[in-house]
C-alpha cells in the first residue's frame, strides 16, 4: 500500500507517519520510484505499536525508540528485553545516575530478598515515596511496609505471568501498557477498599462530641 | 502571640496567614485592639494542618475548607468524618454526579461484596481504569482482577487500622496524607516487584533469535 493507505488503515495522519519515518520509529517502505514507497502489514503493526506507546502510555519519542530498537535487535534474554520496556515505561532509559541516593530503598528491597538491578529507576521512586512519608511524620510499622511489599508482589506475579511471549513486540507492548494502565486500577481499588474497611470498622463509632464552644476545641490535633 | 509570632512559629508568611484567615481556613484570633489580635497554640496546630493539606497533599482550598469544617463540626460517625477527608483527598467533595456511568465499577465492587457509597468518587476512577484497559485490549482474567482487589484490600486494612482516633483533626490529617503519600509507595514497590518476578521467570530464557534480515521480522507483533 502507499503511505495514504497506511494512514487509512491505522487512522494516523500522513504527516505523523512521515515524522515517525524520519525519526526512525517506523522503517522505510520499499522504494517503488524515487519519491514513492510501498508499505505492508508489518508497517501497520509497527505503527499501531508506536501509536499506543506514544498516545496511550505517554512515552517520549526517545523512550519509544529504545523499545523499538530492543524489539528489532533483541538482547540475549527475555528478562533484559522486558526490562527495556519496563524502564521506558517508568520513565528512564539508561537507569539511575550513580549519585542518586537510594540507600533506604535499597535496604528495603534487600530485606525483602528481591532481585533488583542497582540502577533500576523504580528504586529512586521508592526512595522518594519513603522520604515523603518520613517528611510528613507518617511512620509505618515494619509490618505495614511489608504488607505493601507483599501486596505489590502478589499482583506483579500475575502481571508477569500474563505477558505474551509470542513475539518481542507483543511482549514489549504488554509490559509498557500493563505496567502503566493497571496502576489506576490498583489505586482506585485501594481507595474503594479504604471505604469498605472504614465502613466495617467505624460505621457505628461516634467521634468526640462537638464542644459547646466550637472555638475551644477546633485545634485539638 | 501576635500574627508575626504565629508566622515565626510555623514558617508560614504573614500574608499567607492573612489569606487563610480571610478564607475561613483559620479562625480569627482574639481581638486585643481594633486592628490587633492574639493567637495561641491552637492556631499553630490548625495552621500546620492547613499547610500540610495544601502543600504536601496538594488539596484545593475548597477541599481544605471541607475537611476543616468536618473537624470543627464532626458528623455523627467516625466513618463519615474519615469519608469527608478521604473524598477530599481523592478529588471530589460532594460525590459523583448522577449522570456519570460507573456501571462496570459498580458491578466489580458488588461482586467483591464491598460496602461502597453509590456516589463515591473512587468509583469513577475505577471505571476509567477499567475502560482504559479495555480500550487497549489489555484484558485481565477474573482471577487477575480479584488479585488486584485483594492486594488493595490487604493494604487498606492496615491503613485504616493505623488512623489515630485521638482527635478528628489528627484522624483527618492521617487519612488525607496516608491515602495520597502511600500511593507512590505501592506503585514503586509494584514496579520493583515486576523486576524481581521477571528475574525469577525470564532471566535464563532467550527471546526469538534476531532474524538474518532484520527487516523481515521487525513487525511480528
Amino acid at each position: 500500500m502507499r503511505i495514504s493507505g497506511l494512514a487509512a488503515a491505522t487512522g494516523v495522519p500522513v504527516a505523523t507517519i512521515k515524522f515517525y519515518l524520519r525519526e526512525g520509529l517506523l522503517p522505510q517502505g520499499e522504494a517503488t520510484a524515487p519519491t514513492q514507497a510501498t508499505y505492508d502489514d508489518r508497517h501497520v503493526q509497527r505503527l499501531r505499536l508506536v501509536r499506543s506507546l506514544v498516545e496511550v502510555a505517554g512515552l517520549s519519542l526517545a523512550q519509544v525508540r529504545r523499545v523499538v530498537a530492543s524489539i528489532d535487535n533483541p538482547p540475549s534474554t527475555w528478562h533484559q528485553l522486558l526490562g527495556v520496556a519496563h524502564w521506558a515505561a517508568v520513565g528512564l532509559g539508561d537507569g539511575l545516575d550513580d549519585d542518586v541516593d537510594v540507600s533506604a530503598a535499597r535496604s528495603l528491597v534487600d530485606e525483602l530478598g528481591w532481585h533488583i538491578d542497582p540502577r533500576s529507576p523504580a528504586l529512586a521512586q521508592l526512595q522518594r515515596a519513603i522520604s515523603g512519608l518520613a517528611d510528613s511524620g507518617l511512620t509505618m510499622t515494619p509490618e505495614h511496609v511489608r504488607a505493601y511489599a507483599e501486596a505489590a508482589h502478589d499482583v506483579a506475579e500475575l502481571d508477569v505471568d500474563s505477558v505474551p511471549t509470542t513475539s518481542p513486540a507483543a511482549a514489549a507492548r504488554h509490559v509498557v501498557l500493563g505496567t502503566l494502565l493497571r496502576e489506576p486500577l490498583l489505586l482506585s481499588l485501594r481507595r474503594l477498599a479504604h471505604e469498605d474497611v472504614s465502613a466495617s470498622r467505624f460505621a457505628d463509632l461516634r467521634p468526640p462530641a462537638p464542644p459547646g464552644d466550637l472555638h475551644d476545641d477546633w485545634a485539638s490535633a
